[in-house]
């Protein structure tokens, strides 16, 4: 009688399941970079590749690269729409109208496109290559990594009854909103949804952004999601990554060494003629964040804040007080972020070691839209978020290299590795297990 | 795009969410015992009531009169489907065929009817009263039970946000899986639903039954809940209860002493004729378990078994073992079922105490089908579950009595307890507080 029959019919005429459904559904710093490196770069050709840092993880063994494929080509035949085209012109992100220029949305809607790319097994993993123009490739990043990871989702989800995937979720759900709750505790607390590229599912993370507001309020600041931020009326958080200095190091490591040092203080030169405000957020470990901060120009210190990555954020925060005294700056007007593998324990004791001499916010990632720990109703780990990362690799033919402060997250040919360590000077830390 | 149109406007449309929606949603010991009642006694008055022996928890204001009227009004016009009585017709039970004589299903389909009742409110309490003949009034206890537990349940649940309705299910079934794997670890348990009466909700005890079901398999013997084991294929668990002792004694409460005291083996007597095997289970504790016991003839070793309600299990399994043994039965082939406020911890206790003792098996109540104890979003307290108890108060004009082996838990007029109490003897045992 309750038969709803066009309903069924439908759910069995299933196609694919698309994992990306809009161009949107990206972290918001993409588009700001993508419009960087549309005015900057327009011509540079560049490689990137997605690898998996959890080894124990046969990623291949779960995902085949057939069904990536289908869910790859469905984003390639996305277009913005123009709702979402009017609404990146009209909205104010970060307090400012216009943030994105005609010329680039016009760009946008005509002319956008993403590359050609490659898939290869190996030792069991899946080994994804992306090549073509920079504003080309740079889009992936955050589309495959968010596809990938929800696939293996879908794989680990197929292995279970209705009723265990009724307990998977109940218990998912129950964890985090027991989370929810210690943050709810929390006055003054800011943080932002930073969860996008390895989250459970879009569904997961819609649902968790969602929780969070709710419960939070104007506590959290925003989701990096450009799709849920449209579509859930939340502010788009983010500015840059790592991508942009690695790429801009590489094309100067043709030069001096002294080239290849101040290219990291071009890319912040080049971004501020473009954007300010709360959008001059330097990242400072690409090349270890001690070296960067010693040797930056005065006017860097003039920036909003800064965002830490690699180092543990209680030292890099100490760090970055002391070097804006300093340089004659208040901290109790700057912002830090922190966002790498962060949980709530942490994100509450950073909260209240920086209250009052600094504007704190935590970028809350894989940890709020993935963990599944301890869910899986038969005591699997299919559900544990993996290390899955998309690094740029070459641009404009050169590799490029990443120091950062964890030696473990080092990435590049070692022979690049060990000239930029001469360069820059290797960070004095130690290697620190990655997590996620 | 996705709207059903009519699943909408249905769903608007909606006059009364009924929560008993058929007349097999009963305890089966109700039919049981209805039959037992209609062969013996058709022509016997009775009056029973409903209250709250949690008297912190003011029913009255949580649900109003009118709205309980109109379920009970519900329930009143229901009649039992064709398919239902040829389900209990050819049915096995307990291994037996046509445990249902067809005069009694005649009866049912054709002149089955549920007795008037009064509702008032006293001290913030709703006092159900119901009276007619016992064949019309003993089906009232657990329809009116479970209307009045679920109705106390949509008024929390009423008061809960779309997301906090979600987060106090996710919590609710998070706690039953948690305790499902506990038992599941067990090898040789025996346990039954038990937990129509104060159930969260029809819903719930569906979702509970099918979760052990699915999880633990034939270590779960069945349901009490006669629609349950219609509609899910399971084995329609019960045999009696206080009720009829507490009835036959007050009839026989008229005459000596000597009757009265007969009287709790008179009704063994009279059950046995109707009822054999795995149905021949003694409730021992109406006027205390000690003297019953004491007291009875031979021929009730002979039984299968004993349900230990109002006694410590472990200390009443041991009198019932020495017990059988004095009178020189094995108590390997008896059954001794436990059902008092019983939760997974002691179930799993009472198994391994009895285990190759006595063939021992749960009846898992309340907290299986109504567990919400700090499942609360807000952390309220308005899904605890509460004392809630039907009782018959007369029967052929006399008040009825029970003693019980827990003294909080006697019932009747004073005068007459005190009676009961010269006849019966006293329980040993001091007062202990009552959870559910």
């Amino acid at each position: 009688m309750n038969v709803n029959f066009a309903e069924r019919a439908h759910n069995h005429n299933w196609k694919l399941d698309p994992i990306v459904r809009s161009l949107l559904d990206t972290d918001f710093y993409k588009l700001l970079m993508l419009q960087f490196i549309w005015k900057n770069f327009p011509a540079i050709p560049v490689t990137s590749e997605i690898y998996n840092r959890t080894l124990k993880v046969k990623l291949a063994e779960r995902i085949s690269a057939i069904a990536l494929r289908e869910q790859m080509e469905h984003v390639r035949g996305l277009r913005y729409r123009r709702s979402e085209l009017v609404w990146l012109a009209g909205n104010t992100f970060y307090g400012v109208r216009q943030i994105f220029q005609p010329e680039f949305l016009d760009w946008l809607e005509h002319d956008f496109r993403l590359s050609d790319y490659e898939i290869h097994e190996h030792d069991g993993q899946l080994v994804i290559r992306f090549s073509g123009l920079w504003t080309e490739v740079t889009m992936w990043e955050v589309y495959s990594l968010a596809i990938v990871s929800e696939m293996k989702t879908r794989a680990a989800l197929a292995e279970l009854s209705e009723l265990e995937l009724d307990v998977l979720y109940a218990r998912a759900k129950t964890r985090l909103w027991d989370k929810i709750e210690k943050l709810r505790a929390v006055e003054g607390l800011r943080l932002s949804d930073f969860g996008t590229r390895r989250r459970h599912s879009f569904l997961w993370q819609e649902y968790a952004v969602e929780a969070l507001s709710s419960a939070l309020g104007n506590r959290l600041s925003g989701t990096s999601n450009t799709a849920l931020a449209y579509k859930h009326n939340l502010e788009a958080i983010g500015t840059n990554a790592h991508e942009l200095p690695m790429a801009m190091a590489a094309m100067a490591a043709r030069g001096s060494d002294q080239e290849l040092r101040t290219s990291q203080y071009k890319v912040l030169e080049l971004w501020q003629r473009s954007y300010g405000g709360e959008l001059l957020i330097a990242l400072p470990d690409t090349f270890g964040t001690t070296q960067f901060l010693e040797g930056a120009p005065d006017w860097v210190a003039k920036w909003t804040g800064e965002r830490v990555d690699s180092k543990d954020p209680f030292i890099a925060g100490d760090e970055y007080i002391s070097w804006l005294l300093k340089h004659g700056e208040d901290p109790r007007k700057k912002r830090l972020i922190a966002s790498d593998g962060l949980d709530v324990d942490t994100i509450i004791r950073l909260h209240e070691y920086f209250n009052g001499r600094i504007r704190f916010s935590a970028g809350w990632g894989t940890l709020l839209t993935n963990d599944f720990r301890d869910c899986h109703p038969r005591g699997e780990d299919t559900f544990e978020p993996i290390s899955l990362v998309c690094k740029v690799t070459s641009a404009d033919g050169q590799p490029t290299v990443k120091l950062s402060d964890n030696a473990s997250k080092a990435t590049g040919p070692v022979e690049e590795i060990a000239r930029y360590r001469r360069v820059f000077g290797s960070p004095v830390l130690a290697e620190e297990p990655v997590l996620v």
